[in-house]
């Protein structure tokens, strides 16, 4: 940790900075620059609240050297890590794409959902059944009949399911259905009671990212879930909050290739909810899977005019179909298979 | 509701809108303008999902006339509601400045932190038990003991406590401890299970705006607490997210006249969240009164340098009592009292 | 143009509407709804001043349904335009690398930079003489004199030069100069009347996005050059800014196809300026082209670490000539080349 | 300047650091931490360039501890900064309010615009000549006719006239009508070479906020003047922009207790760009105000219904009138007068 004196601090207040910092088991590092002071704390500063040096009279900035994220971390694991769900493997070589509607509504919509996914070479299935919608007077999903209607339709074609967790007191009735992978939605990223609860089981976790999250408070987010024991924590960019209107999030495609230097777990990227409308989604699912995504969780439905949610976004199973076609060819060049 | 086709739309595409709206329940007004035809929908907005609309061929726009939120609009309430906090009232004339710490630490910081506020003149007291942290590793709050500290030191000065709901499995707890006001969290607008089980209860909730959330999405998170028969809701601004990196967060203003057009309901500010500075806090205080807020969420620590969270934005007892005597003189300008 | 009327609006505020727009020249359209009255206009809109509606009486909001840009719009010209640089074209089949160093240093430099760019096998040569720089005690580029370095060297690789203009007066010596292709800034997107100026002229331009323009915005801006005659007019997506730090600003993917759809005239990226970070370049490229941009604009640098000025974002030649290699084979996936 | 070295750096990536500041002229410090090392350049850090250092090998973060603005510094100058207008005093204990209508049209217009500044007791008028618009195809304002309509108006009540600057070779025809103060838009911020002109006049300059600047880049753009030699300079916040659609920006009034802070120059907000619409500007004023602002810049049209531009934001003279009063109050409260 570095602290940055203000330009007029006298010797009692750079004293009261290093005798807090030895009061804390740290040594420190005094370097009388031109214009100001810099202390540079020797020892490991997460055992320092930042906060409580800024307040010290003369201190002007405290800077942070140390990465606050531990488990989650590149440095803590070097290799990739891959999230083995029931036998796939995301994270390796082969990408994967996870295709689905966005809510699951009828046994037949979830049949069509289902045998549209299988024919198009995804391996995983999406679907929600309970919904973060924005207006309490929108449909809010099937609840756990939702549940039984995505297991029914998924297994006939052996496909693991993805279904997202809102609320921590539905975590035993997941558990009963035997959710595959459990999503932790936008709106829940720094719901941490949800957080810590995730990672006391064992099932892989696809964190999304916040609505404006900053890399770093994602990677924390994470950290909360790999602190309780579970590291199968997959993290998914979905596009951040933006000024622009014409799409409704700006898909952070930077986020790929910094997440992949900063933490060894997957990253796959949602271009449906990114984008919003159904024609950006084949140049937002190729610019992801050739900046390095390791998937891709897509929203398709059997006939997106009947959606009852997000319609304007879904894939039709045929559009699904040739985007796998496109995408085979991006894989390949950068030395990858799907 | 308006459906804008776009330019090349031909005559199958609009009956198809008119006969989807016709299904629904509406009626439709066709305007065939020089460019392209717009379609006006009559009738009750609220039965489409514009998703599935937006989703037909030939749709170019679909735009709501309609506000989505309904209890909390000002139509539904045209003057002012004032909340009641054991006979404390909030959104009346009188001005209302909640104070004291971030976190609950000890009997003896708690005790002298009540004496603070009541010192000041504040007549409502806050004190985070629960505490988001963006680490796992932080301190994360006193917890359930961290409630009876703060009640033993606010009932020896008659103030109501205000204090953080993060867990709906801790909302018992909160109701035992006969908590006065229960705060939902900049993290959690959007955990909606939350915002039910609040919205079943008889007690007055504050409503942190999320980190970038827009008007609208705050206004409809409260119509969940409102739709499930809670309307004694109270918005808390607390600065949004944006790209400069001097200050935590952008004070949002402007939000303060314009929630008191769209709803009948209190506003307060939180001036030290938002500027992440305690020298920050006076001015954004006058700003914020100035503005019409009904109130202010204020960090006050008996002690800054010793707080064991946030000790960067906390004022000092004395700094309380010196704001109070500023806002007085704002508010009668005003027309109001404090 | 449609107008939303606020729901407690009286015929006489009806009257007055339609009276305005009758006096504009348009017929109105009046839809009485359930909750509130909408008057759809019906004529040219780019008559109406939107904000003189906006502001009478009664009225609650104004939503264009035409689009404000004409000759920049795809309904314009329906196929792509192709931009010609002496020869090279830009916007068909094949995707141009315009590679070079942010800055013109010395003739040396220069040279190595020209031969690195050629070796790579780039058609065009990027580099700055004028340099827009935060500080008025950075290096400002150096000036016409760099021009001249910048056309020696080039010219031995026959390689069209692009080069960013600041100041309108200047645009004689950039003519005398014969630069191929001239590059507007992105803190001088809206500056007007540099881009009237290079509205009137016979040369290429490249247009790059503001730090936070919206795609209207921008597609505006270039509505000015073209409306004085040059439709030679290149798009050029850089980033916009966001409140993530680790990174200079959010290379936004979604706008190629936006654009794409909106605009006939070709779109580049600039992933050096987007993320700021050599190591983030390949990753960026090879998403922008995958998501169907007509080509890129990339630093290059003989030595990036003596680089005068963005020395931590130039790739080194072989760096480029790698780069190179892995883009054609997204391009070939595509159906295009490079 | 502090250098953070990768973890896994070695002792030549750390000489090669030394090596370089000291080629430089700088002495280093090195701190060998737990983690990672530390390097601190001891001289003046203006002399290095950031993103050389940040090139090196093993580098992973560069940070400045030395501000880069000098002049505009309130280390330069302790004092507050007063700007003398024709005898009347900006920055001084005295708040100046400057109103007037968006854009000149008429005579008449100007005439009545005129009164009512002087009726509101308002000492300075605003009203643009040359206006900044998004489309080519709007009216671009009256021109150097403007300016003598403007003059007329402003002097039969001796208000010195306030009009925006765009293009740089109209400079000398501002100081042919001896245009009192010169206004530098939004969108001009960063227009170096327009920056860099008005540096060697001896009129005061209005420099408003880019779109999304940081306070720092709207220093060092004040830098740019004040270098040429003209200190004279003004700060105006109008907002930045946000996600949120309901109004135009978000007016930042934490920006003003920082520039307090940062600099010695007078700072005043412009309610009106900021909002966007004439209902929110008395809030906002009043905030601005309370918030330790020096002054405002408001519009004021005599008839805003027929405004030829912004009509929607513009106050009617009473409305100004009635604000005046307002302010009045808040200004006694913190000791200013109005």
């Amino acid at each position: 940790m570095i602290i940055i004196m203000s330009s007029e601090t006298g010797e009692a207040q750079i004293k009261a900075v290093v005798d807090r910092l030895a009061a804390m088991g740290l040594d420190s590092n005094v370097s009388q620059g031109v214009e100001r002071t810099v202390i540079g704390a020797i020892g490991d500063e997460n055992k320092i609240d930042k906060e409580s040096i800024q307040a010290l009279p003369g201190v002007e900035d405290v800077i942070r050297v140390m990465k606050p994220y531990k488990i989650v971390a590149r440095s803590f694991h070097k290799g990739d890590s891959v999230v083995d769900i029931k036998g796939i493997k995301l994270g390796g070589n082969q990408i994967q794409v996870i295709a689905g509607p966005c809510s699951v509504e009828t046994q037949e919509q979830m049949n069509l959902a289902a045998q549209g996914v299988a024919d198009a070479g995804c391996r995983l299935m999406r679907g929600g059944a309970f919904k973060p919608r924005t207006s309490p007077y929108s449909f809010q999903g099937k609840g756990e009949e939702g549940l039984t209607l995505f297991r029914n339709a998924a297994e006939k074609h052996n496909l693991p399911i993805v279904t997202e967790l809102m609320d921590v007191r539905m975590l035993d009735t997941f558990m009963e259905h035997d959710v595959d992978v459990i999503q932790i939605g936008t709106r829940n990223m720094q719901n941490f009671d949800l957080l810590k609860e995730v990672g006391r089981i064992k099932k892989p976790v696809i964190l999304k990212r916040g609505m404006s999250a900053t890399i770093s408070e994602w990677l924390m987010a994470a950290e909360y879930i790999a602190a309780g024991g579970n590291h199968d924590i997959i993290f998914c960019e979905r596009g951040v909050r933006s000024f622009e209107t014409y799409y409704r999030n700006v898909l952070d495609v930077t986020a790929i290739p910094v997440l992949k230097k900063e933490t060894h777990l997957p990253v796959i990227v949602d271009p449906s909810h990114a984008g919003g409308k159904a024609w950006m989604v084949p140049a937002l699912s190729r610019a992801a899977i050739a900046a390095g995504a390791d998937g891709l969780l897509v929203e398709m439905h059997p006939n997106p005019c009947e959606a009852w949610c997000d319609a304007d976004q879904a894939l039709t199973p045929q559009e699904l179909k040739d985007l796998m076609g496109e995408l085979k060819g991006i894989a390949q060049v950068i030395g990858r298979d799907i």
